[in-house]
């Protein structure tokens, strides 16, 4: 994969400065330059460039789930690269595939940007989104997108994925006695985030891409976990392989997202404090860790590299610790939203 | 359906003020207003809800295309009503869907919007998707989306369409000697826009929603065909059945998309003049008609409401009319971008 920041997508997005806006170009030349950099992939029948695509859905339907990213409220470019908004952008959406037992096919992709943004942002965002297919859903590629103008730099992804002849495994199947486990990171995104807020402002409170930086050196894991995820896709279709009866991916928080399991079907969720580790409240509290949260009947052993973290009880919609109730906390696009800043 | 302007849809955004804003009420209780307005359609395994949804796909695969509409460059509030918007922006996409030949099935839609847009608007917006749905593609419904927010109403809408068993229609088919033909209106979208943007704005320049509804009494085909345009959705899958040989959604004008059936084709488009009436050049250079364009052997009768408009020829890639090659005026979403206004 190529990639022109030269830096292993390291740079901020507010440093990638220098060569031709996407203004000055124009969209035909802009599309020009990103589709050499996203291989359709092995289930287009139809890439870009003609009214739509066609991709293959071999077991008669398909899985399709979709996110906006806009700056400001859902990333900054101060903090991270065009290469790594690319990647988060993709990553997230194949977590959402795979929280159904589903295998990621295939991505569409809409992007807007202000006229005076330089196409090598677009071109590290395209790389990003690149590189997360090939380490988290090989096979899987973008069939098709669409540019255009907006004065926050915009990110639409359109996942889609394959069954394979399965039944999709919704929040709603989880029984009382089920083990309940997770395959990936908790609270280390959420770590990243506080530690970015905290230290990555300035002192107006504005972000600034030098103290991310440092952030990243000194606490290279949490950072990472927040600006670049790599979480476990290959464990979706895994845990519908071996039974599971509800899973969804952990992007609001384990407490939140344990909730609508637990209110789905109407039983109770227990986590055991010893296998969540010290931060508890970053765990329950913390967001877009993009694990999977997902139940086994008892007695069943959850496939690598999910790790039991608890049971599932009688009380219906509760969500607790060792037997203690927890409030569900969450985190809301809307609130504390301050479009100037980012 | 339900329509909470109570005006047909027809009040501009700018005045869809009053109620509680997608700030106030946060991202969960939004969703909770606009999913009950989007049916999830026939098509649907599985509909909003999950970590995503389950669209059916009979022949084993699915076509999909995808267009980023945003406040400024795309629609402007104070001429377009919510509804309106959401009507254009499905529509817009199932005229892709259905130049490859294909029926719709479903969409999914990516809605961002600054705090302070009041409910309504949004509502607005899904009334309309829903409505364009219900008269272009019964049985297709909204299976997903997504919430965020930005300084501009941005709204992302992916389609998705059945081919039925049939290869999708290109743009690569034409072969010299085949009829060209078109279905849908030809220019008087935009007439619409030239109308509104001479008319339709201030002094200033700044777009008008009292001027607007001026327009919209004295010139009502053109400002509904700019603004809420009735393409004939049905008329692609009938196209393909018939034997079509190339198919596009004129988005762009009927040059420049027919000059990229004649590149992608290595033939040429030859129109005659009598069969575009007298605005040539709102014909050949107007955008957003959203009719089909297509190829058909010489011949064949083209399906109604298809009527001929010309002939295939040899010289790769050029597009003349009665003979005489045309340069293919276009629109680019970049060119004299003003994100200021609208």
């Amino acid at each position: 994969m190529e990639n022109s920041l030269g830096d292993g997508g390291h740079r901020s997005g507010a440093d990638a400065a220098g060569g031709p806006t996407i203004g000055e170009l124009g969209e035909d030349a802009v599309l020009a330059r990103l589709l050499p950099r996203l291989a359709p992939g092995g289930f287009a029948e139809l890439g870009a460039g003609d009214d739509a695509a066609v991709v293959r859905a071999a077991d008669g339907r398909f899985v399709v789930t979709s996110d906006l990213m806009v700056h400001g409220p859902d990333f900054r470019l101060a903090w991270s690269s065009p290469y790594e908004l690319g990647w988060k952008a993709a990553v997230t959406n194949l977590t959402d595939v795979a929280a159904m037992g589903a295998r990621p096919t295939a991505l569409v992709v809409g992007l807007a940007a202000p006229p005076s943004t330089p196409v090598a942002v677009l071109e590290g965002i395209a790389d990003g989104m690149r590189a997360a297919l090939e380490r988290c859903a090989p096979g899987a590629g973008v069939v098709g997108g669409d540019l255009s103008a907006s004065p926050a730099l915009t990110i639409a992804v359109t996942a889609f994925g394959d069954l394979e002849g399965r039944a999709p495994v919704l929040r709603s199947g989880a029984r009382p006695g089920d083990v309940v486990a997770h395959a990936g990171e908790l609270g280390e995104s959420a770590r990243g985030l506080r530690l970015l807020f905290a230290e990555g402002v300035d002192e107006q409170g504005e972000p600034d891409p030098r103290l991310a930086e440092g952030l990243r050196a000194r606490h290279p894991r949490a950072v990472s976990a927040q600006l670049r995820p790599e979480p476990p896709v290959d464990a979706g279709p895994a845990a519908a392989i071996a039974g599971a009866t509800s899973m969804l991916d952990v992007s609001d928080g384990l407490a939140r997202d344990a909730a609508r399991i637990a209110r789905a079907s109407g039983a109770a969720i227990d986590f055991e404090s010893a296998a969540l580790g010290a931060e508890l409240a970053l765990v329950l509290g913390g967001a877009e860790d993009h694990g999977l949260l997902a139940t086994f009947p008892a007695g069943t052993v959850p496939p690598a590299p999910f790790r039991p973290i608890g049971r599932v009880g009688e009380a219906a919609g509760v969500v607790s610790v060792d037997g203690e109730a927890v409030d569900p906390a969450g985190w809301d696009p809307y609130a504390d939203w301050d479009g100037g800043r980012g």
